[in-house]
């Protein structure tokens, strides 16, 4: 039989994957971080028991977080990633050749220096001359932050730990003066099935801020459900209207032009969150 | 701690739900079947140990098999639909008033009768006067069909068991056949992250036998990897050409027409799989 992890997603249902080895445990200042290898997934980093990324699913959620409101600016030069300490969205940000600054802030240090050793097709562009990498609290960052960034991504953990701060309202406000006049940021909001409350509270407060708000998913198998949310809160630049010639081939195994406008479709019982 | 249950998704990953209590267990002529109460997702139907439906994401399914293909036709009178005895499509093909006669055939007899008693919500449309219910061989009923049906919706369980036959190319061949010169058949493809082959076999196949081949995908949390594929075959319509005035407001809680067009544009890792 062997060792096999179970994530509980919610009281009464998980996901288990058999576990070949585990490559390091600890409890760092923030929370608990476990790197192993599984057999179906290839290496995992769970943070608080919970799947944070995988190397055989991290494509997803990485390109998608990226890609969709880089497209939106027409020219995105200074770009910020809050968490993200695996390097994922880092590595795609690196894909648009207008941006010029890239950083990275993530409270945890642990998470950036184990996914650099387990994690390298990941993390491995942590080292670019465009990326400034921060161990640094994200929330304050972004409170000091004025007028600085064309994007802003918030590649945090669930609304539970260290993260609870980047699910509230005053935050996104703080985002908004973080981004330039026509900044948009984009962050993770958890799945429609379990945590519909959630997306319902993010998108309403994010909307009273921004001139433009919008829901968008990916799926992604690792995650609850499967179905994953995006909210992108724009000052300016609407995704839905990002011009033709906006668009250039990228090397990318989930996103396209075509899932770019797709991805904001919402299912009816998700689309009813957002009304 | 109580009762969980497990089904391994592949031989490494699986997905894990608490038991409130067991209906009805029993190795009927064709397969095992459990009727489950589920703290999670309401009662549960397994076959072979396998999710089949759950009473709280059972629309996703339903709604996704029946409405593609029924918006696809211009008028479609004559459905057939190969297994699906727990007649959650059934019920969302009795949405379609142009649907003079919608005929089950299910192998197993055993499903019909448990979906009944214990999913009413899913299976309570099987009395409907419109609808035939025939306990019989799904493969053997299209071989002895000639331009019968408008649509045929191929409602089945995986590859294993008595669904093998289901996703054959003479099956794809004997559809063709039982189909109206303008008819459309879809089927259930299983998901591009574990049998991303199966996928690629069956739209190659299908291809070679209808006019218009499209993969569609939908979100099944309770399926493996939820993201579920639907393979469609069409010997006029094309289901991204329909006309805006075919449509009509329907009760669903998954499909719309905006979904009907976006669940076609397929991740880039999916859509290599139909080329």
């Amino acid at each position: 039989m062997g060792l096999w992890f179970t994530e509980k997603q919610t009281e009464n249902f998980g996901i288990t994957a058999k576990i070949k080895q585990t490559y390091h445990s600890e409890q760092t200042d923030f929370q608990k971080l476990d790197m192993v290898e599984t057999a179906e997934w290839g290496n995992m980093l769970l943070l608080d028991d919970m799947v944070m990324t995988t190397e055989k699913d991290e494509f997803v959620y990485h390109e998608m977080v990226a890609h969709v409101p880089l497209f939106t600016h027409p020219n995105p030069k200074d770009v910020l990633v809050v968490g993200g300490g695996d390097g994922g969205v880092i590595r795609e940000i690196l894909k648009h050749p207008s941006v010029q600054k890239a950083v990275l802030v993530d409270i945890d240090g642990k998470v950036i220096e184990y996914s650099k050793q387990y994690l390298p097709s990941i993390a491995g562009k942590l080292e670019d001359p465009r990326v400034e990498v921060r161990v640094a609290d994200g929330f304050m960052h972004i409170a000091e932050s004025e007028k600085a960034y064309d994007v802003i991504m918030v590649d945090s953990t669930e609304p539970v730990g260290p993260a609870v701060n980047l699910f509230s309202k005053g935050f996104y406000a703080g985002i908004s003066n973080a981004l330039k006049d026509d900044g948009i940021f984009v962050a993770q909001t958890d799945n429609p099935w379990f945590k519909a409350d959630l997306i319902k509270q993010v998108f309403h407060d994010v909307q009273e801020i921004f001139q433009v708000t919008r829901l968008y998913t990916a799926n992604i198998p690792t995650y609850p459900s499967g179905l994953w949310t995006f909210t992108l809160g724009s000052k300016m630049h609407d995704p839905l209207k990002v011009k033709e010639e906006r668009f250039f081939d990228l090397d990318t195994k989930y996103y396209t032009k075509n899932i770019h406008h797709a991805a904001f479709v919402l299912p009816k019982f998700v689309e009813d969150l957002t009304e």
